[in-house]
């Protein structure tokens, strides 16, 4: 049995992901870094409170596969990774608040605002969309300030206005909140919302593994067909998927009347589509060689996933 | 007339408010960059609401006075100075929403939640707070990569759980709103919720001029002096001053029942404290001689405004 059969695939998951979970709970300890005060102790707990609550990691996961590529040291790609989770996180926790989602439960726990109070989980989403960007920068993540400035400087653009804080935008508005009447680009809006920080993840490596134009070429196509193929998975789930498997109530898209991929393509048509994106990462990979078979792996993972 | 005159001092700073205002328009324009997909449009107007409104750019003021003592260039400055005020700008959109400060007006204008919806003040918020990120690696910053991460690392340090993000969760608790029943301690909390931010402008210049630990210690003592001393004038201020000079109702502290330097030290004992402050931001900087006399100045400028 190699790494990318299901259980053992399915283990080195689960692996990184507690990893990034260890390394998240000592990055998030009261102990103030040089040139902070204190760390307040109710703003840490929301802090922890949203970011180690057991997901499955993915976006770490592919920083940490994609460096392995180049033979990055396991620790630093873990750490940038971990930088990675904490934006992802962040986003969970601002997205999920009364003026947003509205999401009273995310992996079948309360929300942050409502294990605590709105103000925290604002002031909790704002401190770690922060501190992403101190421990991006931290001299274990790579020898060269150049190569820690580029990863820096590209997860800014992945979880900004151009990237996941614009499409979040262009989500709302295609609710029609804003009194927006034309249904939105679906593929810009899950590029930017979904797509941008999962793609970091796989530009991440090849940042890190300072890779040849051909080689960040392949990840970055890679990295555009793994975030289609997990947005169009998460649409399906929505429609077919299970509430007790998902952690959270399904046919909630098509009840706020959203358009997704799937009522762009339809059911066939959006699995033929996944199917495509599939082959797509694939050979995406194929300069790689066997080397890539676990992004391989995770490209499956990502499009068979049940929650 | 020199630049430290009252005159002139200020026609400084408007001038470099106004370059500053020219600075981050053009840095919010609706073009995406490498690795963004677009820049929506909705978001772009509420980022530039928060932030293109006229306000007195002291923090950027600081990095451009503290910078011009090593003869680092004028416009590099500006662009760490620019990075800085998009930081504070989405500090104001969140402080202002309606589960933090509630706050309908700010600089006698309708704030972002109101002018736009919750929703789009608290992406906007987010969205400048990630671009300062972004703007603070470019290259047109500093030659050397290794000076660019230190400022970027100083700036999430500053902004962060251990800066003001974890002031600005002192500041509720010290409502009491969590039941907390001790007062908060507000020199911690200042330090925290307003110096911070302050304390970077002015360490900003030593960090882009490659300061000797001598000059980096002047401006260090220099930035803390200063950021106590804007926090006390505010307190006195929010007690003494005139609503219609600082475009908010004033007493506001009093009235949620807030412990301030006031409440602590009394308004004679905030008055001389602050004169303290002055003569130790001016002491801190004795080792730059005349050259920091625009620094002087501005300590002076700090604790004597209006508004």
């Amino acid at each position: 049995m190699n790494a990318t059969s299901g259980k053992a695939f399915v283990q080195r998951l689960e692996t990184t992901a507690a990893a990034t979970e260890a390394l998240l709970l000592d990055l998030l300890n009261d102990k103030p870094l040089d040139n902070e005060i204190v760390r307040p102790k109710r703003l840490l707990d929301a802090m922890r409170y949203g970011s180690l609550n057991g997901g499955k990691r993915l976006r770490p996961f592919l920083v940490v596969e994609s460096a392995a590529l180049f033979g990055v040291p396991h620790d630093a790609a873990l750490l940038a990774g971990a930088a990675l989770e904490c934006i992802h996180c962040y986003s969970l926790i601002h997205d999920d608040l009364p003026a947003m989602d509205n999401s009273d439960l995310r992996r079948g726990k309360p929300t942050a605002h409502k294990a605590f109070d709105d103000a925290t989980a604002i002031l909790a989403g704002d401190a770690l969309l922060t501190i992403a960007f101190d421990i991006i920068t931290r001299d274990e993540i790579h020898r060269e300030a150049s190569v820690r400035l580029a990863l820096t400087r590209a997860l800014a653009r992945a979880s900004g206005i151009g990237g996941m804080a614009g499409g979040q935008m262009m989500d709302l508005a295609g609710e029609g909140r804003f009194g927006d009447k034309e249904p939105p680009d679906v593929q810009k809006l899950q590029q930017m919302k979904t797509g941008a920080l999962l793609h970091f993840g796989c530009i991440a490596g090849a940042l890190l593994g300072q890779a040849s134009k051909q080689e960040y070429a392949g990840l970055d196509t890679y990295g555009r067909a793994l975030g289609e193929a997990f947005q169009i998975a998460d649409d399906l789930l929505d429609l077919e998927g299970d509430a007790a498997t998902l952690g959270k109530p399904a046919g909630q898209d098509d009840a706020m009347g959203k358009t997704t991929f799937v009522t762009l393509l339809g059911v066939e048509g959006a699995k033929q589509r996944l199917k495509n994106l599939i082959v797509q990462a694939d050979t995406a990979l194929a300069g790689f060689g066997g080397r890539a078979d676990v992004l391989r792996a995770t490209a499956r993972f990502v499009a068979e996933r049940q929650n």
